[in-house]
């Protein structure tokens, strides 16, 4: 082995969307949220951060981020370097029991990362991102430790990343510990317990970025006067809910749960001062024509839910797929994103009842569609980015 | 006095704009609140209800209400029923004191009422119009009671109409008593304490009738798990804040509780089961216009809030029309409603930092404005709406 070999380890890892919210911070640096929350991780078949993470003594410089062909300045981004440092801290563990392994946490890393997200579909891609360079670095280090162990290092990269190292249907404590040790994911219910769930994610065409959500979530957290009981009551009362839901596979528990938890996130970032808007009349048509298509169920047959944006993200059960998705597509049917395993074979179904105003709102108002479900977490990958000589490979 | 005297009184009546907001009955046949609330009485030169009352033994048939012209179905309306019921046993008192007054509660009371409000304007005309009722019967009775005791009867018409018996600043308070003796209002400042106040109202075009706030409000009261806080922690403090402000004239003070307080029912609206909306995009640029001409201030020289609706009322200080209103009128120039004694003088401003896309919204949606200001509680008139011989005035 000399002193030229360069190490790589390749992962992708998928996005997950919150059905329950995960909005304030109880400790800023180490990134421990005020209430816990809960996910259905998506299949990276259409959404995934493809991330190498490659080490070698022959590397010069600092450590080192290509995103999507950009060089990225994780020098000083205090969360990426608490990323690596806690990673490096793992791996002097492993090399200090078994002194034969090469010494990996003194080599500079180079780290390379594709999101293969529609271009502006808005969507965030920091938990992908985050679990992927923490499960790559991982992987390149062999680190022994369990998703759930990794997660503690995710989180403070972005809360929500976590979530993204485990597949399924993820619940992150939020813990009570000041350093934020029991702060951690875990899987509930793997893909295999309920792999009939969908998500059909409509891309709203917003006209500016919105708040961010770091500041956002604080200025809720420190200004919302409805903010304390969501976080302290409302919260933990959902996620004993939406536990059950998912164990029992109670699809119209699920909906609920998620619908209001939505709600009433979106409420509290209307009562911060300034008061926070994400959703906007697109959105809300959403909300409306999934009312509607659950009225016209007579059950509870489809769940919106939004994150700090426009985007409206449905959830349905794939045997309500022309009920739910099949509305969609008729009323969308200019609108690109309508392919993939997924997609490609949604039935049209008929405009649903819903409102003229609602369809006209919907119709200039989506830009994309993007069919998805649920699907596993970080898979390992031979498909490198970086090639045995240490250079990014063009994609 | 003949048998045939047309017996009557005339009064007008005005709207009134709360800055702490009523949502949420705990008693609904009587119009109990579950919280107090606090409005600012808006000047009878821009909106008013005339209601002329009459009774006269040659009338014959039931009691009757012609608004608008048209007749109103009042035998089958509870609420209406119960105010002139509890008119009539006020006057039954001041008749057996008296046996020579006439017996005008045998009497059937012919009731004609119109507003003033322009067409279509959207704006909720129950508070002014049970204002108007209820004095124009107790002046018809001669009455002894004060506007704080009919106060008790215009509640039970329609809530927000206990307010519009007084002028200038009024609180509603709550009350805990179960029949509902002490939920009543009160003037807590004239207008003469603070003339200065003025509002412009940027009337939206709504594309449907939301939902109407009695069962919006219920729906609230029963599924939000916000509200609770709302309706016992915040809106509490916020009485006492706002009326420190009023007392002290402080403006900054008033416009971020006014804002703040209405951004919390909208939060608890959205937070309701199914949930409810009021605003949309026009409204919300309405309050990202407000916050630019706050920012650029310096300070709040400016307030909205929004009803049950997505109507923006302006409130600010006769002293920063031109900062405030001068914005507006230089954006909605092609809007009618720039005239009256409110309207007429505003002066043109510049755009005033607003961004494209908020003045793009407001020229779009807004439909007509209304100029008004604080203003004095019903005033007693001699110009009837119904003739000696007891017929209907057309006008």
């Amino acid at each position: 082995m000399s002193d030229s070999t360069v190490y790589r380890a390749s992962t992708t890892a998928p996005v997950n969307i919150a059905v329950i919210k995960y909005w304030g911070k109880r400790d800023t640096a180490l990134n421990l949220p005020t209430n816990s929350s809960l996910s259905v991780t998506l299949s990276q078949k259409s959404l995934k951060t493809h991330t190498t993470a490659s080490c070698s003594s022959s590397y010069s410089g600092p450590d080192s981020l290509l995103l999507n062909g950009e060089p990225e300045d994780i020098q000083s981004s205090k969360r990426t370097q608490a990323c690596l440092q806690l990673l490096r801290r793992f791996r002097k563990d492993v090399e200090a029991k078994d002194s034969s392994l090469p010494k990996l946490t003194d080599m500079p890393l180079k780290l390379v990362s594709i999101n293969n997200f529609p271009t502006a579909a808005g969507l965030a891609s920091s938990a992908a991102g985050f679990a992927a360079l923490v499960r790559a670095i991982a992987n390149l280090y062999e680190l022994p430790h369990s998703p759930t162990q990794l997660s503690l290092i995710a989180r403070q990269g972005s809360g929500s990343a976590c979530r993204s190292l485990m597949g399924g249907y993820v619940a992150w404590r939020a813990g009570s510990s000041k350093d934020g040790q029991d702060s951690i994911a875990e899987e509930i219910a793997p893909v295999s317990h309920w792999p009939e769930m969908r998500a059909l994610i409509l891309v709203v065409s917003a006209d500016k970025k919105g708040v961010a959500s770091t500041a956002g979530m604080q200025t809720t957290v420190e200004t919302s006067t409805l903010f304390k009981a969501r976080a302290e009551e409302i919260v933990p009362k959902r996620m004993a809910l939406m536990e059950e839901a998912i164990q029992a596979k109670d699809f119209p528990k699920f909906a609920e749960t998620t619908m209001k938890d939505s709600n009433s996130f979106h409420a509290c970032c209307l009562d911060s001062w300034p008061p926070i808007h994400y959703l906007n009349d697109v959105s809300r048509a959403a909300m409306n024509a999934v009312e509607t298509i659950n009225r016209r169920a007579g059950e509870l047959v489809a769940a919106y839910t939004f994150d700090a944006g426009p985007n409206a993200v449905i959830y349905y059960e794939e045997k309500n797929e022309k009920l739910v998705a099949g509305v969609f597509r008729y009323v969308l049917q200019a609108v690109t994103g309508w392919d993939g395993e997924y997609g490609s074979n949604i039935p049209l179904n008929d405009r649903g009842g819903l409102e003229a105003k609602t369809v006209m709102t919907l119709k200039s108002g989506v830009s994309r569609i993007i069919c998805t479900g649920v699907g596993g977490g970080p898979e390992q990958t031979d498909e490198h980015l970086v090639d045995e000589r240490g250079q990014a490979v063009k994609v």
